[in-house]
């Protein structure tokens, strides 16, 4: 059986640095997670993290894993079933029934956006985008349609017609939506995105609408699936973190995405740092009381 | 005069990644302070940024700069005397007595340490540190003195004599200190540090003390300077801000260092993307309700 000092579940951007600085701080470290985020990897292009401009997400998080890789830090390519608080450790349950032991454990699995429609998640990264920070730019001038579940959606509608060309609101929040002259609204349900080498049109029951862009704007999944007795914030889906990103449970630890919007990667970066050092210094404390 | 709607004071690490992302959601953006941040021009390598691995801290800040300068944002090397609310923007004082108008304001102008020993600033980068976390790898097996003012600081000397080699506690923080027994510990006051092209020795009055680093743990002095009115955390020390990087005042926000520990530059800057995006979202719902 193997006892790490702190395990990290989820190797993007907010897990990777939360092992970095875990293992700066010399602490024996393993990351558990995918080698590529499917995300990541349909990202063109990210202009917004500072010291990389321009640079596609799968070649980010490949430099980050590169560097990460440089220092002790081990690193398992699998799916955890469950964390739980085993008294004196923290157990991780193995897809194979064996439990990895850990002093600390910071989750940093993401978020899921549950049920999609058909051809949203085929399409992601080539005409469908799921975030109006990030993509509205690629659509200056160019039709696009926003297809909003959730009470922010509106929000990011006004945002993406400032940026696009002519928008359209697809209303599935299920309250009147007031969004000025300038983006036409529709109340109906969209069956499933259509298009050859990207994504091309928008089907309904009796019509189909065309468009060069198509954000689906919905909430996250609730995230204390992974993490039984896990405290999630007001709203309900993320999980809810103190300022040096402690969950309610001793020694387990969040970070990035799944800790709340915006969904963006210096921030998870950011917090996946002050994760692992908070993390680091938990497990140095626990030593010296252990003495 | 000139009117902008988000003006961030500081241009370290939070403050550039502040406008790179409020100008990323079409803000017009100004950007104040120094070219050079003389904490950043000490720092030899930085090895916990995710994706500049082992960069010195001025090639960092110099790339940071690059980056947001390829973007229409403005920049202006001077300080800022005070930031007021004036009802319906908020006012920046500058030094000939001129009024900068925005209609948010980030504040990331970092921590200051107030007074120091003599040699203390001189020697910051060449053997005189002031963060354990950065800098104890870089004295492994090697003498070190730490020199502690705050609560804190027994904390950072136990962590930096488990990395370096044999560690002495000056005991500045008016309280008995217990560190078991591989920490040498003295209760006396030091003079200054001495050396020629780095730190070599701690003068007492009585006394000389040698070592290879020296690292003096203070608490910062209170950031509520610049900002009349600012709400500072339960510490006394730092601004005070929500989730969302906001501040107790309306349009104004901080990031980076002065928002509290640990100062580490990946925090900094995903609290400047936040802080960046949480204004140019509060400009633009201004914006709409004027309409």
């Amino acid at each position: 059986m193997s006892r790490y000092d702190v395990v990290v579940v989820g190797a993007g951007p907010a897990g990777l640095s939360a092992a970095l600085n875990a293992a700066i701080r010399h602490k024996s470290v393993l990351v558990i997670g995918p080698v590529m985020s499917e995300k990541l990897r349909r990202t063109a292009r990210i202009d917004n993290y500072l010291g990389m401009p321009g640079c596609s997400g799968e070649a980010m998080l490949t430099q980050f894993r590169d560097q990460v890789a440089e220092l002790p830090v081990e690193f398992l390519e699998e799916r955890i079933q469950t964390i739980y608080d085993m008294g004196d450790f923290i157990g991780l349950l193995r897809e194979n029934g064996e439990i990895l032991e850990a002093q600390a454990v910071i989750v940093a699995t993401g978020i899921s956006f549950g049920n999609t429609i058909p051809g949203e998640r085929r399409f992601l990264g080539r005409g469908v985008s799921a975030c109006a920070t990030c993509d509205a730019a690629l659509y200056r001038g160019k039709a696009v349609i926003v297809v909003g579940y959730n009470a922010h959606s509106a929000e990011d509608a006004r945002f993406i017609s400032e940026v696009a060309g002519r928008t359209t609101f697809i209303n599935r929040t299920g309250r009147p939506v007031q969004l000025g002259d300038t983006i036409r609204v529709i109340e109906d349900k969209p069956i499933a995105v259509e298009g050859d080498a990207a994504a091309e049109r928008l089907i309904f029951k009796d019509f189909t609408l065309e468009a060069d862009g198509f954000f689906f704007v919905r909430d996250a999944v609730k995230s204390d699936e992974l993490v039984p007795g896990l405290r999630l914030s007001d709203d309900g889906i993320h999980a809810a973190v103190e300022r040096d990103m402690s969950t309610n449970l001793p020694g387990i630890y969040a970070c990035g995405d799944i800790t709340g919007k915006p969904y963006q990667i210096a921030i998870a970066v950011g917090q996946g740092q002050l994760a692992g050092l908070s993390a680091a210094e938990y497990v140095t404390k626990r030593a010296a009381s252990h003495r």
